[in-house]
């Protein structure tokens, strides 16, 4: 089944203490279409300046992902630049520039708007809720969001609540949205506002799944050398929603799997700096990651004291 | 089997967002010992000054506790007051006082000395080595440190790090001892100087085991409500090693069900001031406890995509 995602395409320009890339693939919509392009289709509406090197784009296209949706306004492309300092825990914005993207007005196109799975990355939340209006009825609605959006977007932010399935969101901004600090407290919050499901990330000390019932936590995976983070969340929810929508099982079980298949993405793509690793690693790659993680957490609790 | 715990027997007077405790039972030893307890005899050894009310020590006394090896000197008790803010992740130490515990001189009574579990829990690694002296080739020799050691006492850790089985430590002292900001790369310069295992605890975000050819992670278990974290550690230890004497079995997914009962004892200690929460629980607690990390991590990762 396919995948919809509308989201940031952006550009890129990065240091870590491992060195430094300039003007590379960036942004939610690219981060998650590289990873969910592992498991299915992946339909991509965003938009990009001119100055945008269309080009570097083709490995997606390659992998199949449909970029009908990307707009080409005139104007200058979204750019970001950022440092990593050692821990390589939080990103020092040096630099944001919306360009195209300040504009940005999603237009769904009409073959792609029977999409089962919709993935609505970090934008602005009534550009989320228009992408919403512009669908017909997904199988599953999952969307993201940041600090940025809670603040100055809130009651938009709580209507699209009550109208998605799943959010995705790191602890941080769980807690500035809920108010909450505790983070069991913080996605019962949550999940009384509509979501059936509420992943929160919380990096390198990996991701919680809550649902009125349940509680899976699984772990980041171990890396001893991680060379650029950003993008990882957005790996993470692109294999994710692109497991689900490849077995189009919805079951507790199955959405468990699909956290891991999440986290394995999110733990390729910052081995390498911007979309590289995502878009060489194979199906196998992949697969060995989750039964590494599979054997990360592996125990057996049936020999009781 | 027997476990020996040489360690501090405090009182703490511990302030939090739930409320306050003034001169409750506090110290690594006495946590280590609540908490193990609960799996087989054990064997304290430590020092409390003669204003202890040794009477508030009777419950672990009738849990099986030994307490032929804690001394009484002339003068006050090592006493500790510390405050812990809304988030919980760190203690604010307000005030430490020594006391008797200055010059503790841990004298392992003669039928302590063939103890096949032995845990050196947080104090000067000297006092540690001096112990190692005195007990006979025990089955398992385990040990804990901080960051005061690591840096006052580097030469005498690196000596202790050659004739112990195991270590905990916490994530920021695992880095701060190997200068390695990478939990992998710290575990492996630890792995090299001694120990086959190196257990590094990270708080509520989980503890990973290492050894040389493995890597176990156990999440921390998520509590809507914790009330003080003193004691976490040392009750992570005592559920770990006490598991692990109880059984007897030092294969690696004996170590990896030990580490799961450590966390077990951990969430627990969290659950109440002082060791309260320790001395309530029962075998069945634990159990199901263990029985919910389980459920917790489980995924089937047998089927590919």
């Amino acid at each position: 089944m396919t995948v919809l995602v509308v989201g940031s395409v952006a550009l890129d320009s990065v240091e870590t203490p491992f060195g430094k890339a300039d003007d590379v693939l960036g942004g939610s919509g690219t981060f998650f279409s590289s990873s969910a392009s592992h498991f299915v289709p992946v339909q991509l509406v965003g938009v990009v300046g001119s100055d945008y090197p269309v080009e570097k784009l083709q490995p997606l296209a390659a992998r199949g992902v449909d970029l009908a949706g990307l707009e080409r306004a005139e104007g200058e492309s979204f750019r970001w630049r950022g440092r990593y300092r050692h821990d390589l825990n939080s990103a020092e914005t040096l630099e944001t520039r919306l360009g195209v993207f300040s504009h940005f007005k999603p237009k769904i196109p009409a073959q792609f708007r029977n999409a089962p799975f919709v993935f609505l990355a970090n934008i602005d939340p009534r550009l989320q809720l228009e992408v919403l209006k512009q669908v017909e009825r997904p199988k599953l609605v999952a969307c993201d969001t940041m600090n940025f959006w809670i603040e100055s977007r809130r009651s938009d932010l709580l209507e699209l609540l009550g109208k998605v399935d799943l959010i995705t969101l790191n602890d941080g901004e769980a807690r500035q949205l809920t108010e909450q600090s505790n983070l069991i407290k913080a996605a019962k919050w949550i999940l009384a506002r509509g979501p059936k499901h509420v992943i929160i990330k919380k990096g390198e000390h990996g991701a919680f799944m809550f649902t009125k019932d349940t509680v899976f936590f699984a772990p980041a995976y171990p890396l001893e050398n991680i060379f650029d983070p950003t993008g990882a969340g957005d790996s993470f929810a692109g294999g994710f929603i692109g497991y689900l929508a490849r077995t189009g099982d919805l079951s507790e079980a199955n959405l468990r799997r699909a956290v891991i298949y999440g986290s394995a993405m999110g733990s390729f793509a910052v081995e390498g700096f911007s979309t590289s690793r995502l878009l060489e690693i194979t199906a196998d790659d992949i697969n060995r990651r989750v039964q590494e993680f599979a054997r990360l957490v592996a125990f057996d609790a049936s020999i009781g004291t």
